[in-house]
């Protein structure tokens, strides 16, 4: 495979396949893991880092459930293809951002990506559709046991495995839920939820993880600390709190159900018929409105529509999907356009 | 025929088949008239106002051209039927406050109208579709003429007719068009317009006339003065200046279509959007955009509807007129959810 494929996948998590998925769109954990006696990236000159590159790409390659998988180096990838890729969730805008021997390897469906050479010289990650934390857990302990029967990793008795973060090291995991609570946000209840969660040691952050805010009533939920826990307290925790959340996101759809039938009614087919209808639309309002139609996929309001086609309107309409839809270079104004475009397309298939 | 008729059937003038009717809705001319040695009715007892009614009504029986007229005397009339008459045009609200000896006799397809008892004792009105005033001066002169083969108006050789307001003396005639003009308020160009038309001697009111703000993008043009023209004159005059403002209005819709074309098509199909899936919708709200739709059939971007349908709308999504359709009160809340529905179905037929 190659990178222009997979602007004709649909990744795995996006399927809306997964369990609790009306309110959970993915679940993802990530492990970080560095070579033993080689400086970590930040600090490893140009040749330490081509051998960490070097080292990890071969043992990855070994792997038979790898066999597919796509092998890319920053350095040769344009602003466009990088910036695709963080929209796919597959790299981190850090690993974005540089080109030093920095890579990613990402496997078939795109359940695996491998970042080489990010904050850590490897950062293995596992994405699932819905609520399905310990499957994910499951998966990226064996791809961890694949490489460490090839690979000595930064690991200390007492500490546990070694990061360039000091938040990382212990399991250098983190579990990571990405929620959608437009009801919540309806009620005005989303305050206090965050808050609570807060509270638990637990982090909120929006779409594109640190640093980004909540959009489209997304919300990412992630563990804060590793180090003293198991990598299954830490799913235990995480889990048991985002059955919570379900469960309240449940409760504020059914009382609007119940309560504002038609004012609910109303702006879920508002945003269907701008949606459906627009010439030009910005990436925000359309998140917006993809976000209530979404809902109202999940609340039977409208019957019409698969929330898979949702779920993918999400990634595609963003700046990069856009453009390599088109294979071109496109300006704001453009992409307006044909993000309108693409959106009709779509909801009339 | 009968008042319950009414609402299945579509006035004339909004059929949207008369001269320039992409930019004109119609045009209106109203002759007022007062019985000889009787008080204007603001100073007429209530048996002189009963004597007008009984010799107006006698009259306007033996035309044989509103033989199928109905006859209505506000005093029998609820309030919502009151108010949907003034919503067709049909009645002022002055006529619909009232109830002393107030009727009016509304002729076949809407085409006539005479209101007895107003401001003065008699009010006929013709509208037409389209540009049109021509034809409307020569219906209402002929049923002027039918009329004064039999009744006595106060006239003053000096003066003319004889009118409760001084302003009416004269010619008792208004003309009035009412534009959309949608193009020129889009490209702010509708206040030099207006402005020029106010030192013209015209006069530019609401969707109501006297006392109403334009809403949707309509205006209505009148004459001011009466007395010491003719009503050809009068006629001539405004017709010429309307003719002025008619290409005005069609240079800014191919400018804008010219220039602006992706932001104007999106307007108009957001606007149809929100109309064809709203489940709640404001009189104010539903006017601005179905006079967006109007302005999009115009410029042949919404190439699937038909004008008349929507100056159907107009009409129809009234308070009165979602109250006689529904033919139950209708509080504010549920005419708003209604106007929503009808709104669909007619887009959707």
């Amino acid at each position: 495979m190659r990178l222009n494929d997979l602007i004709n996948q649909t990744s795995e998590w996006v399927k809306g396949t997964g369990p609790e998925s009306e309110i959970v769109m993915s679940s993802r954990i990530r492990f970080a893991r560095n070579l033993e006696n080689i400086p970590f990236s930040h600090w490893a000159d140009s040749g330490q880092k081509k051998k960490v590159l070097s080292i990890i790409k071969s043992v990855l390659n070994k792997i038979d459930y790898l066999r597919n998988s796509i092998f890319l180096e920053m350095s040769n990838l344009s602003t466009v293809d990088r910036q695709f890729l963080v929209e796919r969730h597959l790299i981190s805008p850090e690993l974005a951002a540089g080109s030093d021997s920095k890579a990613v390897v990402i496997s078939d469906k795109e359940i695996f990506s491998c970042m080489i050479n990010e904050e850590d010289h490897l950062r293995i990650q596992v994405i699932r559709s819905g609520f399905n934390l310990e499957e994910a857990l499951r998966l990226i302990e064996r791809l961890d046991s694949s490489l460490e029967t090839n690979l000595r990793f930064a690991y200390n008795a007492r500490w546990g495995y070694l990061t360039a973060c000091p938040t990382n090291v212990g399991t250098g995991m983190r579990a990571s839920v990405m929620l959608h609570l437009p009801a919540l946000v309806m009620t005005r209840q989303i305050n206090k939820v965050l808050q609570t969660i807060s509270k638990l040691n637990l982090a909120v952050r929006g779409l594109y993880g640190e640093g980004t805010e909540a959009s489209g009533n997304f919300f990412q939920i992630s563990n804060q600390v590793t180090l003293g826990y198991s990598e299954k307290d830490i799913v235990d925790n995480i889990t048991r709190v985002i059955r919570q959340v379900i469960d309240y996101e449940k409760k504020a759809r059914s009382s609007l159900v119940t309560n504002k039938e038609i004012e609910l009614e109303d702006k879920i087919w508002r945003a269907y018929g701008t949606l459906s209808n627009a010439r030009t639309i910005s990436s925000k309002e359309a998140i917006e409105l993809l976000s209530l139609v979404r809902l109202g996929v999940n609340v039977r309001i409208l019957e019409s529509v698969d929330i898979e086609t949702i779920n993918k309107l999400f990634i595609l309409i963003q700046p990069a999907h856009l453009q390599k839809l088109e294979d071109k270079t496109l300006d704001p104004r453009r992409r307006d356009f044909k993000r309108a475009e693409l959106i009709r397309d779509k909801l009339k298939a």
